[in-house]
């Protein structure tokens, strides 16, 4: 899988500069890529430790003025995306074997296109639709009715239950539950009748949904995650929930019911949302944030409660000193009673 | 499935109210019901919203004033609990046939009662004993001398490790794992000594577990969620937790080892609980609160560190306004100085 | 399995006093030992209780002074260690049946050594190793390509994906998931690519996984959990992570990408740390910290954002007391206002 500098640089469409001959034979991370590699700098501050890499060649910027390295350079526009679509020629993604394994197990009426690969002891409904290119990993549940698209990826254990539908060249990792019944229950003084859930969950396009995320299908309606969506590990995402196109949710996220969230919004780890809620489209919510209201289109806020986060960040500094300021409050209130007292003394 | 007006309010025991003969097709949500199906009015809000609803009939409270609208009312006491119990008429429940899959693996000495349903690729160890009506999804996994009452549901993926006992009408949704080993290890001066692990997990009747909870099993003795209990997916419960009758554990909570939580007891979500302490009866512990010491029976506690909801409140609005109240003091602190100085001068 | 009160004490290395014949026929937790049970003091708080213990034996620590008890006592360095040893005494672990279910599926060039032990339903990919005494339980799934040591222990529904690598002596609870793709996408400008995950994870040995982990493979490299290593239940790992050594990651705790921890540390519960940060060896961080910066070796933090410990004690004792100090600035504004304005009334 050799590549020569001059051919990577076509590939990626950039602009190379060194010895465009030089041979590439693997691709590895900045710090630990040798002779032979190809790395890429994810920042100027990477820029900056040119000289110290040891890379045969080195996607950068565009900026001017990395010229002093002995490595190959190749400038593009945006290294890390020039960088991922490089990656693959190097490591070709393992595919599991087409076709259907005898210990599989599937139910009535099933359609599917082609190239199908279905492993061992995965069980796939009735009335299941696949499209081209589906490939399901081991032990794997899908429920009757449910309908996938084309080229589309499903890990170990997922379990996609009735109903659900699945887009296009979605991919769902290892541990997923897409489908399970909504929280809902109503009290009946003292005890809880359980509320049927009987929506489903739909999942667009292009979604890439991350391991051991729980998405429950909606008590009236559907569940709905749109078209380009990534989700992190251990995400949680309640009935009724709409996430918007393009929205990233990182690690441990939960939303709760009924919440809309915006398009191309950006939830870090440990993020709580409550019900009923709307974060506007473009928002970023900080790390472990607690949203407790609405959240405006392009805002970005952090901390539990949420707020903003220019505010955040000087409550954040100030935070670990309010044991001191309760303190010089304290002093305030001596000395200022002292004072008060010596001015009505001299009356 | 077609009911009048009539017809359902007599099954849900309400008053109705418009043309009693219409017909309902089906049941949906307030905001997108149409003209042949029922929905229900969550609230006064929504009450207050009757005259823009084109549900055919809508469930409502027996509050009077209710009159200037269209659509049929079948006022109840409870509207969201008549909805419950009316969605399964519209929306009957699938059942996994009954019989169990010739690709099943059942163990030794296994006894069962009436209607039991087991599916593909379901392991059951030994020694284990189901009631009537049990249903068990794919991909199941039951370990040695487990005990399972009636009325069971068990969804795909789940694991109930050895010895563990389940009541009767208990839920348990995907990927949740019943019975791994506590977390317990003795330091042993540089590394960790495992603690076996030897007691067990029960839970009792008319419980619903979530997606991918983890309930580990007790050091010794048991851990024991009790009566009623619901919680929602990701949620941790450790070794020797006690969960009192009807508590609802909301998503992603964690109970760390040996507490116990009261009966009818509220955690929202995301709520951490510090081990060996006590939660009394009917508290409520607001969403993301940290827990780390007991709270009173009935208490409403709130935030991380958990206080008072009241005070929560409070705190949570002052909050931001943290640094501003830094720059107050050093002001004031400023000008007392200013003004201990002129009085000092004037002396 | 009967023993006497003295063979104990010879197996744990202990000092017995009290009727050294006296038989023992269980073990139990503290409260709940009966006359034939040997229990243990996990500190000095049970040792003050010793008089209502009714245990046949209780193994305490060497302190003087705990003699008057009709109990026999045993002494020992460490009574949790010396327990958690005599345990499997009496609660010997069930082992699951040797040999290969007929009912599991093994790829090709599969190697093993001695006592290997496969259930039903479990997958092996091609060109997997496996040392001696290996445990797969049923439902589980191992990727191609994956190195697994001796005396490994895997539970129902693990995923382990291709190309992994696990240690010896090390144990994977229920449900978790090795190998996953880390959380990698280059924004362009709308959208975002995807980056190839190509690492991989290392599992040294010693190391025990709770259930429900994911544990993600580096995004080139690998991503290491070292020598002794125990997680609780639901805890995230990002790509190129590093635990170090004996470290402790209590349940529901999520580490970001690129992080690393050092040794021996601990992470309480619901602990969140940022990416490309270090934690450093000993360190300790309390339940549900965020951690956004470094932490030196030997630091205790807690808080979110983290600070140091004795800080934290104190910001959390004033924090419910936020809106009085915010009213008492309010107070000292008037008062100081009015004082000034009386000193200059007077001029």
């Amino acid at each position: 899988m050799e590549l020569t500098v001059a051919e990577i640089a076509e590939m990626v469409g950039g602009e190379a500069a060194g010895d465009l001959g030089r041979p590439i034979r693997g691709a590895a991370a900045f710090d630990s890529a040798g002779a032979d590699d190809i790395t890429f700098a994810m920042s100027s501050k990477f820029e900056k430790k040119l000289a110290a890499c040891a890379a045969g060649a080195v996607i950068v910027s565009r900026k001017p003025a990395l010229d002093n390295t002995s490595c190959c350079l190749i400038r593009v526009d945006n290294p890390q995306l020039a960088f991922a679509r490089l990656l693959p020629h190097f490591y070709p993604p393992a595919r599991q074997a087409p076709g259907v394994s005898p210990s599989a197990q599937i139910g009535e009426d099933f359609t599917c296109g082609q190239a199908l690969s279905v492993a061992a002891f995965a069980v796939i409904g009735n009335r299941v639709t696949c499209g081209d290119r589906v490939t399901i990993h081991p032990s794997t549940v899908i429920g009757d009715d449910v309908t996938i698209g084309d080229d589309v990826l499903i890990y170990p254990h997922v379990t996609i239950l009735a109903g659900c539908r699945i887009g296009s060249r979605v991919t769902i990792h290892a541990g997923t539950v897409i489908g399970s019944d909504g929280f809902g229950f109503a009290p009946d003084g003292e005890r809880y009748q359980k509320i049927p859930q009987v929506g489903t969950v739909q999942i667009d396009d292009d979604v890439e949904i991350g391991a051991v995320n729980t998405i429950d299908r909606a008590a009236l309606g559907k569940t709905w995650i749109q078209r380009g969506v990534k989700t992190d590990n251990l995400v949680h995402i309640a009935h009724n929930v709409t996430v918007g196109e393009n929205t990233i949710l990182v690690a441990q996220v939960g939303i709760a019911g009924s919440t809309n969230i915006g398009r191309h919004a950006i939830l870090l780890g440990k993020v709580g949302v409550s019900g009923h809620l709307n974060v506007g489209d473009n928002a970023i919510i900080g790390n472990m944030s607690g949203v407790g209201k609405d959240v405006p289109a392009g805002a970005i806020v952090s901390g539990a409660p949420a707020m903003a986060h220019t505010t955040w960040r000087r409550v954040h500094r100030d935070f670990p000193k309010l044991p001191e300021m309760k303190k010089r409050i304290a002093e305030l209130e001596k000395r200022l009673a002292a004072l008060e007292n010596e001015i009505q003394a001299r009356d």
